[in-house]
């Protein structure tokens, strides 16, 4: 069986300037990153900002599972099969980051015959949008620390940095650091530490920004720190605005490239899911609305992280209206959430199946609750069985949800034909009523109560004293109209990682609260949140190479 | 009067296709990056390495001084002015740094009429190749404190450990940090601390490369550490070595763009000229001797550490035959060598600038030694006076050497005509006898006393114990046979930044030694070299802006 790299270095690309020309976008609108690669020029937006928007449709997923779903596989197959059915289709995606490639096995360009090209580049420095975003966030930093070293006219307190350094990178040992030692010429002595850089506020400001104007808006109102009278300092008070918005002046530009069969692809941006909404730019997916008759997009996670997210912050910010959802699962992920265990996963097991398939129902009842019609698709691996999908399939019929087969890792676009068939039929038939799950004058509480009882089925939320705190301090400063951004686990829909399938009877507990003021949200911090992951014993770096020619082995 | 930033933004390119297609370099081998930049193909090297190579000039200066000399501005107005001639030239130059852009104002393009473009981007992010060292360098980092932390199975002393961590930034608070706090799951604590990328070994190494397999093989003998046992540990013990050459895959590319008067411009690789051997890359050197008749390039500082290192360490790496050397000053900066305080430049003083002109002339005698043909280039400024210009060229008589006024800032390559038919003349009339100054094959000692003694003018070297310590492991490691990089003050040719002029009987103190065993040379330090730049109290970056249509001000 090909490895994804063979699969993607056999593709048959086309020039980037072919497929621009496929969406009528002049070449002269395109900046090339090679022959493969572009971005697309802001200017361009004047030409098509009238156009009749496409349809929207979110691909999301059940929990996550060591098992995988094949989220971005989906994605980018159904992208394929809407083609291949004669609609003019886009896939927008997050971009990689780097820092996991060389952890663990796995890029973040699809799977099989389902991905976008060129693969490598995309999983490597792509067009340098993250590295824009890393230098940027680390200037901010620099400028911190020296105003503080020169004099501290802004009465920063050291203690009360809120603005931590970034790198693109999973490095443990720069979690927790401390700064300016070696005397007085070398800064002033503080705690602080590296996140990786797509934690940066940064990168979700990229992401939830309208244009270059909105970026620098945003990026003034990031809070960096806070006085010794408790007073926030922002990237405006530090004069470094027009500096950080200089350094993104290209990494806002929406990345163009294609499919294995050429079928353009966004892809842009790629924030956390946990600390921040965990999706792909507004300006990709208002590019693609305009320029396409399909935009298919995903968000990160499962559908009570991702779509909850995409929905309340994404499609709120950027008054983008979704018009169908598909919703990812497996039989092996199901079975997980059914309580099997990894060694078992190959075998048959209706009993764990019929169980775990309360994960899918939960979100599946979920994305209803935004007025959005889904469907759900199953990701078919080689040891499913007969039994075993027609038991989804009798189940799904009960509750009154379409089930399609995808195929798409093995067959490609042709795998993905019934699915893209019933997205279109869901589009043109059901009229989507989206609207938000909570209103943004809503009390902080009482949005994240409405979160976690409406969507992860909690009983109530459990705030600790230190919440409370942050809550009424973040009243007092005038950010309470803002959505939230929960930080939960990802495996379950609890705030306990433990809790696989459908769990009922518990609480959240919000331990902690901090404001994004620039990306525009308020994140609610349940359990221990990584925001710097660490390698493995043995990292896929060690087994990568690349001969006198430039051939890559061992990279995904 | 202009400024650098409107002049650069008035330029009228051609598309980068067009100055490939001067070359005769076909647009199937250019990566372009937008339409003004691009990277050229390895694959290209084969159809054009059995070109005949054309001259080769090196631009270099007197020892720098806060009145600036203007190296770079004279590199690309010189082959503005060949091209004006009638000569097929190329400029061939470092990349600049992002961190001290925002630090004190002043980009690294050249100046007023004579810069190459376009500007903005070349002094941002470029094609990404410092991002992608960062991330190299960083990668490496990760994996020797993953290793230690996942059981150090190869013994390594975390207490020497030798490589720090790098970011493209000013950033002194980042010099002397203690990471892998915060408990057992976040690393060992250790000492550590991150230099400016541009000192990264991985910078010089992708600077002497030949190709991306003379890369590989480079970067895999990188020391990071020594055991408990003293023993040195390198990238390749880390299987760290096909990851980090699969980063630079396409960093290693030669970068193409174009000067004002659309003269192609190769600009690629720049180390620090203290740590390192501070030229652009052998590569960007070799392709442009291939493909024009002359090629103009420079090395950082002065001639006592530039033009020395240029000769001794990338000549001698990259077989390369200099056929004449253009040594720039300015009167302003010879009267600071004579004394002048910064106050009193603008006035006449013929005294000063007769007893600054000895500086001058050390680098004069310099180049010769190494049998170079050279000319001296005084770039003119509205305050020289008839008088102090004249001085100049009776003193260049009595010691025989050309030299000719240098207006390219001004008028571009018009200002630079004589200039560049002094070279030609050179080149044509006066062969090169180029060779090292010292062989490979000298004790370490006897390396370092002959570049002091014959180029810097020392009486002697002492070396430290600590010094001599590290000689005797070097030799015992197996790198005595490595050339010197001398680590000193660029502002004297002594050690001391305060000995301006030609001082005499004088010392060099080498206080320690360190290697660069992937870039291929032993670092001699004398005096403090600061491997991390810091932030002014009123950083350029607070004076930056960018309008919602992207037009930048106050970067350079």
């Amino acid at each position: 069986m090909k490895t994804d790299i063979q699969i993607a270095q056999e593709a048959n690309m086309l020039p980037i300037t072919e497929i621009g020309a496929q969406l009528n976008i002049d070449k002269s609108e395109l900046e090339l990153y090679g022959n493969y690669k572009a971005k697309i020029s802001l200017k361009f937006w004047d030409k098509i900002k009238d156009n009749k928007d496409g349809k929207l449709i979110l691909v999301t997923a059940i929990n996550p599972t060591s098992a995988g779903e094949g989220k971005t596989t989906t994605n980018v197959g159904l992208s394929m099969a809407l083609n291949k059915i004669g609609k003019k289709a886009i896939t927008t995606l997050r971009e990689p980051s780097l820092g996991p490639s060389f952890g663990i096995k796995g890029g973040a360009a699809g799977g099989g015959y389902a991905q976008v090209v060129p693969m490598e580049d995309i999983n490597l420095h792509f067009t340098g949008d993250i590295h824009a975003i890393t230098t940027a966030h680390n200037l901010l930093s620099a400028l911190l620390d020296n105003h503080i070293h020169k004099g501290n006219e802004l009465n920063i307190d050291p203690r009360r940095i809120v603005w931590k350094r970034v790198l693109d990178m999973n490095d443990r040992a720069l979690r927790n650091i401390v700064v300016g030692l070696g005397g007085r010429n070398n800064g002033v002595p503080r705690e602080d530490g590296f996140d990786i850089t797509v934690a940066s506020e940064i990168m979700a400001i990229l992401c939830l920004a309208d244009d270059l104007e909105d970026l620098k808006d945003r990026l003034g109102k990031m809070i960096v720190a806070y006085t010794y009278d408790n007073e926030p300092i922002t990237a405006d008070d530090l004069n470094a605005t027009g500096a950080l918005t200089i350094l993104l002046k290209d990494a806002i530009k929406p990345n163009l490239v294609q499919t294995l069969e050429n079928t353009p692809a966004i892809i842009h941006g790629g924030p956390f899911a946990n600390i921040a909404h965990g999706c792909n730019s507004i300006m990709a997916t208002k590019y693609g609305l305009k320029l396409a008759d399909y935009v298919v997009t995903e968000a990160g996670f499962g559908a009570d992280l991702g779509a909850e997210k995409f929905f309340n912050i994404k499609c709120r910010a950027g008054n983008l209206k979704p018009d169908a959802a598909v919703i990812v699962a497996t039989v092996r992920a199901l079975k997980k959430h059914g309580g099997v265990s990894n060694e078992e996963l190959d075998k048959e097991n209706l009993t764990a199946l019929n169980e775990g398939f309360a994960n899918l129902e939960k979100h599946i009842e979920n994305i209803s609750k935004f007025g959005v019609p889904s469907v759900v698709a199953i990701n078919r691996f080689p040891t499913d069985t007969e039994n075993e999908l027609q038991l989804i399939a009798d189940k799904c019929k009960q509750i009154g949800i379409d089930v399609v087969l995808s195929e798409v890792w093995a067959k490609g676009g042709d795998g993905g034909v019934e699915l893209a068939e019933k997205v279109v039929e869901l589009c043109e038939n059901k009229e989507s009523k989206f609207s938000c799950l909570y209103n943004e004058n809503d009390s902080v509480e009482g949005k994240i109560q409405t979160i976690a009882k409406d969507i992860y089925g909690a009983e109530g939320v459990e705030f600790t004293k230190n919440a409370k705190k942050k809550i009424s301090k973040y009243e007092k400063l005038g950010f309470s109209d803002l959505p939230i951004c929960m930080a939960k686990t990802q495996y379950s829909l609890s705030d306990d990682p433990k809790l696989i399938g459908r769990p009922e009877g518990f609480k959240i507990t919000v331990r902690d609260l901090s404001v994004s003021a620039g990306a525009g949200f308020i994140v609610a911090l349940t359990g221990n949140i990584m925001t710097m992951p660490g390698l493995p014993k043995v990292p896929a770096a060690n087994n990568m190479d690349i001969d006198e020619k430039g051939n890559i082995e061992g990279l995904f």
